[in-house]
């Protein structure tokens, strides 16, 4: 009896592992030493229209979501981006050639959301050349303590902005371009995430490596 | 004749860079080498309570007014923040001991609006300490090409936002503190700046050097 539920306890911490293990990416500690100072970033800061399709390597993404929207108070799990009455109300959906991921800053790790390339979403033309990645800011206004729809509304516009400029100025501080856009198809956007009546599509930032 | 006509043409000439030199502050060239590295500076940033009195240096004021939404791109006039449609619809009015003035990026130059300390307009409680600066970024709506005013008015807190988290990023780069606040006396603000219709004030920055 005692070997079967020993057993039955091994099998259902492995699938549990394993389940785990597709469900998520670990992202690696952020490099906080790292960039440009700010003041060359900030005078090299610019949109790009070209993009390159090379993916992002996992050092790249791990510092880039944490630049944007990352804990660097862990004692209190405040972020680089403030956010109206400290709502955290922004988070970010990666998309890549892989697919759709959240960004979970509590964990930083990203979570898998669709295994496939869903970032034609966001085109405009057929074919047009897909950047590596793709992000999309979404804040979920029920996070407010207080404040009417269309106050709580402007507050995620005011955030979506904060989070958008720590990933441009990220960017312009590494090897990477960026471009920010406010529109895109929302309704295909939240029916694809099956986003709730609360969540907004603010922001998408496509985002690769300098094309050469 | 000739004596006087050019005796004229002195005066007028005179008169007329003496008011000029009232009229605004010539700011100095920003120092696009400064700063922390750009996640140093992200793993420091944090919104503080108390602020100190301390004036702000020329060279300190002329780097963040130029960081926060300056031309980093003489050759066509574009900034170091983006904006919907590049419209470039964010103004920024300093407020310190001295008056309030307005941010013109294309001269780099504060313009003086008036010659009285304002700041008190920000406090909630009379005897609230003044914070050596404050910026107000104001969205002009109007410079918008096209969109409707709910449309143009979630574009204008998006950029300031983007304004914003420049001045954040700025300020925890260097020694400077800092904390974006989204509530204020719009209406009384918009009285004393004499602003139109199309002009709305969107958050306010109180800056100062670190307390000891």
């Amino acid at each position: 009896m005692k070997i079967i539920i020993i057993y039955l306890c091994f099998i259902l911490l492995t699938s549990s592992l394993f389940a785990q293990n597709l469900d998520f990416i670990v992202l690696n500690a952020p490099d906080t030493n790292r960039g440009l100072p700010v003041m060359k970033a900030l005078s090299q800061r610019a949109s790009v229209k070209e993009f390159d399709t090379t993916s992002i390597t996992l050092q790249d993404m791990s510092d880039l979501l944490w630049a944007a929207n990352g804990i660097n108070r862990p004692e209190n799990g405040k972020r680089t981006a403030p956010s109206a009455q400290n709502a955290q109300d922004i988070d970010i959906f990666v998309f890549n050639k892989s697919g759709i991921y959240l960004y979970n800053a509590n964990e930083h790790i990203l979570e898998t959301i669709i295994n496939k390339d869903k970032r034609q979403i966001f085109s405009r033309q057929e074919k047009e050349p897909l950047p590596a990645i793709i992000c999309l800011l979404v804040s979920d206004i029920s996070r407010f303590k207080f404040g009417e729809d269309s106050l709580r509304l402007e507050w995620a516009a005011m955030d979506a902005g904060i989070v958008t400029q720590n990933i441009l100025i990220f960017c312009a501080s590494v090897d990477l371009v960026s471009r920010p856009r406010a529109g895109m198809n929302k309704e295909k956007i939240k029916e694809l995430l099956k986003l709730n009546d609360t969540q907004y599509p603010m922001l998408n930032i496509p985002i690769s490596y300098k094309k050469d």
